[in-house]
């Protein structure tokens, strides 16, 4: 069965994808360049993408810069040092982002035939982002049903989210069992102009956070 | 009051944001190149936010060309004088285009502050294309509300859909009577390459049927 992976470069898509692969899906991966100001991760995308046997990478581009309203996609500076467990939306979140994702992903899952779509949404995103809540996966399966012709003629989508109850360290955990190379990934949004995590943002301190609580090194910064 | 409208640069969005200009909103209009076989329309959409006053125009660039599976954006031929009354869903259905220009509407919106979403989709439409039906725009602001920062904030948006119950003839009427300029439109999904429609295709067909119905004559043709 054909399932359509949502793969940023970052080490979370990486597990889900391997997941969905030790399912015996076969993947069909999706990476969009939406001018995201760490375009460095499409790199590791497309490296991920052969390390796990992809039958098929598709790169779409759609400049979110255009709409803005986030750090990612601004010059507005990303946020370092912040406390990670805070409550509130992080200046990151970038406007309806996994509703725009999800949706080109379905289109191409339609044409595909595939009525799986895989996400690597987990619940440390979970969160502060209100887009990788488990409520707005059901609710974007109920319209993929809706607002396709294969729903109309029957077929169910569904999305999988096999991380959406995991922290980063048990991720990491079981991508280590499933045989993964981190240090393919790259999870920095602020990276230098060399593509060097900067260790201070969000998603650096999680990734640390999560390497540490596993117990093992992270590869790249063995490099 | 904001709103952000879909325009493509036919009848329907523009009769819809010239509703939604009489219902004093202030307009932000969106229109996207998505690879379509008449692109043609995107000059139209220039012409009818100018003609509309509208605040701001954003075209942004996604090529649905790589994922294909329609008529309209790929080298399959269009259908040319069929029974447009069928029931089948034609070969023009664009996979998931409403769900993924809507998520992008979204996005904006909510940078803008927006909170109502104007899309002019119809009774005809909505006859063959399953992302064009009450049930599925329903669908949609539910999703906005759940995947949105400003949702989760309590914001509830609403896609306005003010052509749903009408059809071709009765939206032709309510423009005409608005002042709009039809001639300024375009609507043919296969149109020769200096832009001239080719009279036989769903749309086409449609128009002139409207046209026809509404008991006045297409500016379009008097030229």
């Amino acid at each position: 069965m054909r399932a359509v992976v949502l793969l940023s470069g970052g080490l979370d898509s990486y597990t889900a994808a391997a997941i969905a692969k030790a399912q015996r899906f076969t993947l069909f991966a999706l990476t969009i360049h939406y001018g995201q100001r760490h375009a460095r991760e499409v790199d590791s995308a497309r490296a991920v993408a052969r390390a796990l046997g992809i039958e098929r990478h598709l790169e779409l581009d759609i400049d979110l810069r255009a709409i803005g309203g986030s750090s990612l996609t601004s010059s507005a500076a990303v946020p370092h040092d912040r406390a990670i467990d805070a409550a509130d939306i992080p200046s990151t979140y970038v406007p309806a982002r996994n509703t725009i994702f999800l949706s080109i992903a379905l289109g191409w899952a339609e044409v595909l035939g595939a009525r799986d779509i895989v996400l690597g949404v987990n619940a440390l995103d979970y969160s502060g982002y209100p887009d990788c809540r488990p409520e707005f996966v059901t609710a974007f399966e109920q319209l993929a049903n809706l607002g396709t012709r294969a729903g109309v003629e029957g077929a169910r989508f569904r999305v999988h989210t096999p991380l959406i109850a995991l922290g980063k360290a048990a991720i990491i955990r079981r991508g280590l069992e499933l045989g993964l190379d981190y240090g393919l990934t790259h999870s920095c949004y602020d990276p230098s102009s060399d593509g060097r995590p900067c260790g201070t943002c969000d998603s650096c301190v999680l990734r640390a956070k999560g390497f540490f609580e596993a117990g093992v090194p992270d590869p790249l910064l063995l490099r």
